[in-house]
């Protein structure tokens, strides 16, 4: 048995989430129904950092895979390529020890999140989310801040999320300005169901008046799920990027 | 009746091409099928700028419908993009002369191709030719002039075309690079059928060292068709922009 761990990038637009579930089409599911054939027929699963929702895109997904057949780094990536559909990458397979775990061993996640405020792009609906309104960043990114450091975000956990713990860490939170677009991103030790992007729709919500950067603190120290109005669309989020520990 | 020239951008991946044709899912068929609704159930045609093929998009395509019933421009744009699919967008709707034509009165097209000379990106699979190696961007620019000015293009048209006169004028042809991405945008008096994907293939195979810039000029003169053999993917084509011709 060797362990590999794959980097893969996927667009979301065609899949009911990462996570494997009976009779849906999902990224695990497609992923190991190829492993499954490389790997002699023995069903074989696919430990990832963690799942992403449904239309969520990954530019860096990782995942590892214990594989009983002699293969090398390169065969295994090529031949997982050369069987996905086009819409799921393999970016590289590397031998790893066996002690190594995808999930357990994160160091960090980072999310980034794309909003036009400019006009309506139809080449963009599935990738970008299509806000088509001038956002105020600055009181934006005046509330972004309150975000950072080791928090309890059950507020801006999903409404059957039932983590027993739902304290996360948020190491940085920035907020670019290119032309009409604006990508968010968060770096964390992880995040809850649905949490960036309720992140995501409460700024919004700050850059429309609705809300004040105080509220922010208010809302993260109230536990109270029913404050966030707004969860932002699918389509903007990407998981960009994974860190490990070094083992 | 009314003459409307309407703007509108559209993702061409799920249609087989811009214009109508029975039993298939195409731009121009899906519109007319709203105007028809729009316009007293009246068979309503739309009169483009120009066909674009099958996955190929647009940023700005243009044409002209005529409308029996009383509605405002910014109506009529309303209505358009509350009834149509969320991948063709209607950016403005403008009362124009009854003498106006959206096709005869072009005064230039201007089309854009974009290569992702980068790791190949399963999320711009349908946006952007993933072709995943170095360009040789100086013989590429060192070529593309050739192109440039009033020539007989029938060696860059489709085998099927069967236009009496491939004579067109290039006004402008430019490549420009931005990280891993190549844009190559060619401005015209008009383009015949596969005409870009034509020109861009051949640089392509300039690049790769196939064909050099003088193959171009002979190219051209030969008016042989069977001498191109690469048509770019339809993947990376938008016609970016048309102008009109002051009525």
């Amino acid at each position: 048995m060797t362990r590999f761990l794959i980097n893969f990038s996927y667009d979301g637009s065609n899949y009911n989430g990462y996570q494997k579930q009976k009779g849906l089409n999902t990224v695990q599911g497609k992923i190991e129904e190829i492993l499954k054939f490389i790997n002699n027929s023995k069903i074989t699963k696919l430990h990832s950092s963690g799942r992403t929702d449904a239309k969520v895109h990954a530019l860096n997904q990782y995942a590892h895979v214990d594989i009983d057949v002699n293969i090398t780094e390169y065969k295994l990536k090529s031949a997982l390529n050369s069987l996905l559909p086009d819409d799921i990458y393999i970016k590289s397979a590397k031998i790893v020890d066996n002690n190594f775990h995808a999930r357990y061993m994160v160091l960090s996640k980072e999310y980034m999140y794309k909003i036009n405020m400019g006009e309506y792009n139809p080449i963009e609906r599935n990738y970008v989310y299509q806000y088509c309104k001038k956002l105020n960043i600055d009181k934006m990114r005046d509330s972004i801040k309150y975000f950072i450091g080791k928090h309890d975000f059950t507020t801006f956990s999903s409404i059957d999320d039932i983590s027993k713990n739902c304290i996360r860490t948020i190491y940085d939170a920035n907020i670019s300005e290119n032309g009409d677009y604006l990508i968010i991103t968060f770096k964390g030790s992880g995040f809850l169901k649905y949490m960036v992007r309720k992140m995501v729709g409460t700024l919004i919500m700050v850059s429309e008046g609705k809300l004040s950067k105080d509220d922010i603190v208010k809302m993260i120290n109230s536990k109270d799920k029913s404050l966030v109005k707004i969860t932002a669309k699918p389509q903007g989020l990407y998981l960009s990027n994974v860190e490990y520990k070094k083992i």
